[in-house]
């Protein structure tokens, strides 16, 4: 490679990129690095002070929280994203917001390359890089973890310590965990080293985000979730009556509510798109609360085939995201079709938090296509009873035919 | 109607049923009562000399709970069915059982015509209807709550109680509770009266399966269930180290443990078939647990795109057993596909059981897919993390396509 | 029913809806006839002289053919609607067209009814009465098919003979084919009679709009039709230069040319909503070859994905169009989805006609996703092959693993 | 690579392969040459007696023409295989057929390598080795049109022919069509060269299989196919009495009198696996016969509801077939499915080819589902018209509802 090319890195600060950093300046690369805040606990000003010292050219730090849960977070919510029946795809949703802020760097940097620090058999490669070179087809990426030169040369932590070392790169103060793991306003994900082993318990230790059932409040916090168009708009509390509407603060302060009661905590084996099985834990407090209003809001205000349709459409859109195809034709395409489901997905949920338990109390909302008067058992409401008999042997010729001929041919 | 024409009724020992047991035989038919126990707390002695009293012919009391667990409890939970994401169809799963039940007596006893107590508006007129002329698609069915004679007199409880008053009809000792409710093994569902307020909270005091989770124990529960082709086989607790594998027994202990720790309660607005919302609460203990479980073992032993494949299918099938198609091409059809995908769901999953909350620990599996030497981190394993980026690259192929279109074209 | 109750009555000239006419004038209604002119052909100044003989209070001819095009033919095209693989909904799109034609008559007259001569075991019935209710929600129908005291009184055609002549309704002077028949711009459809055999070949007099392949002409036309959007916006004779753009004109001459030359045959067994299979004959030329290029078009401009998500949709909106649900939410949201992947299909397609086929012989359009360089055997175009092999060694990790498992458990 | 290492090479006899077996043996492998039979039209002696003179180690020549119709065609046939609306799947189906010669191939000569000539940008190389790595998880490809020292060299087809005159390998004597064709008993696919332009008609002479309509007979014939469980089991001219029944002798002989008719051309722009459209012509008579006679079946023997369940299974199937996950859990698991649906798809159809086109003129079936007597307007059959009636209030309910609701809100 030509000395002197330009790369932004995808830098957290954390052991892995501070190597990856040197070893690019080391390769002949000008380096920018570039640190999203999408909410984790990360101490910014140290990150910078580190990337500066190791030889960075530049290091630009960039809030991207309200964008996060204003264009992949809410979205998220509005279709009810959910993986393989449980994961609420917090890493997910995060890679193609700092994947945008990594080419808007790269463009105005007028850099040619783009590296980050995810693993070669993970989602996250793909999900950087795919967003990558759809926003920025002629960009290159430099993904140290697959070069030969580079994972050979740091087979096993130990050479990456030695390396750390040999250049003063800072090595972690406290040990590591037994895992590694991944924040953002969204969620904490955990996985590798002992959670490796499936039939392995997770230990409590390693929960940061959600309290133990054991520990958490004896009474339920109830609260009270209205959403606009399927956007979360406000959150109240029914008992301090305290009330946020921002989006960044409404999800922030369900995250702490739901957090101390517990809720979202789940432990799966999952399917990468790389084709192997992975297992994770993840914490997701306010996404899990979110998901469970929004969900039961939409059966009050959603007709029941535009339910199924609009299903099978979010089945799709939540394995585009998983899989890293957020900027592409079909999520375009998809999230156009979810949105216009979303029109009159209005109202108010009420849902109780308790012992890690989202429970649904009630719901209303002036779109309802739920008609008490109609569904009573005490009226008829306009309809008429006998019609149901009409219904149902209707449907019974079918059914009637098929046996007919089942039965003749036994 | 001609003269002592035999009637079927599914008989359930309520008012409702022994009314229309009376007004049957006002009608000139000759009544045979039939009453199939498939859980339900009921006094079925009672209920026998309740029916003999008031002139049917004769009462058919038929056991079907291990009929009831092997033929539509395990059948579901093979399946994984969850209708609109959240109801785990206890009522539906009863419906096609109970109906077999009343074709058989029919035929054994010679009757032309099948009657039963559900409504005009409901799901389960259609359940057992379309189950009852799939199997004996001569029948005739008496739905008096859809005929006009019998729902005009009977506007209104008042006049039912005056009607069981002149009848002799003994009316419950205990009044009535503002809703109805419907009991089998694997669950009892609540609805109407004061529930048809969807905003309205249901009462502590309705629940009778569950505890709520302020008195549910403070000590976890942990279990280990084996599965073999999808079907739970064992039941193990692990502090106690008692195990119980005979499927009756194994889900009526599951219903217990579950059920003290408050497992399984859901408050739900559905989509009934006949095109009305309608609001819904359920206790479903053990299904709750084995719905999980089976999920988790189905994620460490089935492969990616089958998976996806098996849950449309599910979804499918979800719908047609809500809509009662039980007995249909349709469901004979996406059964046997079900099944196959079943073949290799062996394994135990270790769940905890604590304040309404089922966890799963962990899970293991000689059918396992998961190759933990293949996902680890540190090593290869086979895996050349070279390749990632061909996929990844292949993958933008289209992308980068997609986006120089739309590009020049803006 | 109180008299001088006022009906709109959807009234075509025949002999089935002349008699329905007589028949709700004797029982007390005051009748309107309504006849929408979507292309059959029809005779409308001696339907509107019969109708008015008859008794009739009024009668409303409406052209609804540019309608008919602009609003149910063309997003038909748009949306590739095909029910069963091969129907391409001729009478299905007509209904709704025609009913709302009706709703309008009724609201606008005051009309608290409308009828119609569908029969009780077709789709029609359910087609028209659905779009009825949907528009206007309190309108009352009366399907004198369907009710007892009129089917009972008119079993068999004899009965409607002897009830024509006793009121001075005019038979048809020519002998009725053995096979009813449906006529309208997009297509004529031929069922019942001689038909009802599905193993009986249809005779090549049946058929109005396409010549027999014996007869058709011994050269080839090659069209080019020009989209935008999906709509088809012009018609070009390659040979002649004549060029159509108005949709109507377009439709109607494609309609000649394609008859001409023999397309647009099928000969199925179809699932009618109710249940029944029946057997139908159907021409629909032009809309057979505005189906195929659209087809063609499609799978230049649109990204292989999205095709995918869409191919779904259409199936479902085929199915919801089929069984009368044009007016619901669900079609509401479908067609929204289904406009939305259209954005992009603008282009021409170059087809021959000739001897029944319709043969695609090239394609272009500006928004053309098929890249010659990229896919040419001769040039890289940017694509290095060394990728496709990491994108087939990382698809078979899945793979390998699979087979390692089964291999080891067998 | 040690020296000796042993490759089975998928051999052709044309310039490519020739020209890489001559280059792996100067790479110092030692090649073993495995050349499938599986109807292309090609003189086996002189192919083994070219592959011996140029060096091969061996020469394989295996018959795999009733294995291709037995085990890959019919299921396809059964599945009712389809990509993308159009391409029944000729070349995809041949590739696992192949593959699988190649796998047993290398395991009784024990050679840890497969080669074939397939391009970098096509499907087949992912066939081929998808299959491979399936059925043989330890053997390694050699794809040299993907490796830079191959491809850079041979970069353009005149390289090659040095190549080739240079190492005495034959060039072909008649010259070269302006695009590159693959043949099997299932059809002839054109693409590249002069077809890449995908507005370019392509010339008459292209086609092999199949007739101009100009010059094809003036006289339709007329066939009867027998299915059994969905598979062809005997093809009947009705005018000759010809009958044949033997799987392989059936297809061929439908082959040639639907080739003689011009049946079963098309003109497509598809989308490959790896992301690129491609333009393909493709010519399959007796394919396209045979599809359009079971989906004629099928319409006649299998439930509505069943039938759509299996669409979205054979959609799901034909991708994967065109993709090569031919073996894969996923095709293992629908395939099962698939099968599962035609147990009663027994039956007649009569069909007639004519001037390039395939018209259902009748069917019959001892599972028919069809009942005359039920669909017919002159007889109820069981059938009350009333219950129509009930059936479309019931379903209007819900369209009531929503109409409601969305007008009360506007």
């Amino acid at each position: 490679m030509s000395k002197n090319e330009r790369v932004i890195l995808a830098y957290s600060g954390g052991l892995d990129t501070s190597c990856i950093l040197v070893w690019l300046i080391q390769e002949g690369y000008d380096v920018i690095c570039y640190l999203a805040n999408i909410g984790q606990n990360e101490d910014f000003g140290a990150a910078e002070a580190k990337a500066m010292c190791l030889g960075a050219k530049k290091i630009i730090i960039e809030d991207l929280r309200e964008n996060f849960i204003d264009d992949y977070v809410w979205p998220s919510i509005r279709a009810g994203l959910i993986y393989e029946d449980r994961y609420l795809l917090g890493t997910s949703l995060a890679r193609p917001c700092i994947a945008s802020g990594l080419v808007r760097a790269a463009i105005r940097e007028n850099a040619n390359f783009i590296s980050h620090g995810a693993t070669g058999k993970g989602n996250d490669q793909v999900r950087f890089e795919l967003a990558c070179y759809s926003l920025h087809p002629t960009v290159q990426i430099i993904a140290p973890w697959r070069l030969p030169e580079f994972f050979s040369r740091f087979a096993g932590r130990q050479a990456l310590f030695e390396f750390a070392a040999a250049n003063n790169i800072p090595l972690p103060v406290t040990p590591k965990n037994p895992w590694s793991c991944d924040a953002n306003l969204m969620h904490i994900s955990y996985e590798s080293g002992i959670l490796e082993n499936p039939d392995q318990e997770a230990p409590e230790t390693l929960y940061q985000m959600t309290s133990a059932l054991e520990t958490s409040p004896n009474d339920p916090t109830v609260l009270e979730i209205t959403f606009d168009k399927g956007n979360p708009v406000s959150l109240k509390n029914t008992k301090t009556n305290e009330v946020v509407t921002e989006p960044l603060t409404l999800f922030t302060r369900l995250n702490e509510i739901a957090g101390r009661h517990g809720v979202g905590r789940i432990d799966i084996v999952e399917n990468r798109f790389l084709g192997l099985k992975s297992r994770g834990i993840y914490e997701t407090p306010a996404g899990t609360v979110l998901y469970q209003a929004h969900l039961d809001l939409e059966a009050l205000t959603m007709d029941r085939e535009v339910r199924k349709i609009k299903q099978n459409l979010q089945q799709k859109m939540a394995d585009l995201v998983y899989c890293g195809f957020w900027f592409s034709p079909e999520f375009d395409f998809i999230r156009q079709c979810v949105d216009a489901s979303q029109k009159c997905v209005d109202g108010t949920v009420r849902v109780s938090l308790f012992k890690g338990q989202v429970r649904i109390l009630g719901r209303r909302s002036q779109n309802s296509l739920y008609n008490q008067e109609l569904v009573s058992m005490d009226e008829h409401g306009g309809y008429d009873p006998v019609d149901a008999g009409g219904f149902i042997r209707a449907h019974a010729v079918r059914l009637k035919e098929y046996y007919r001929v089942k039965t003749e041919k036994e």
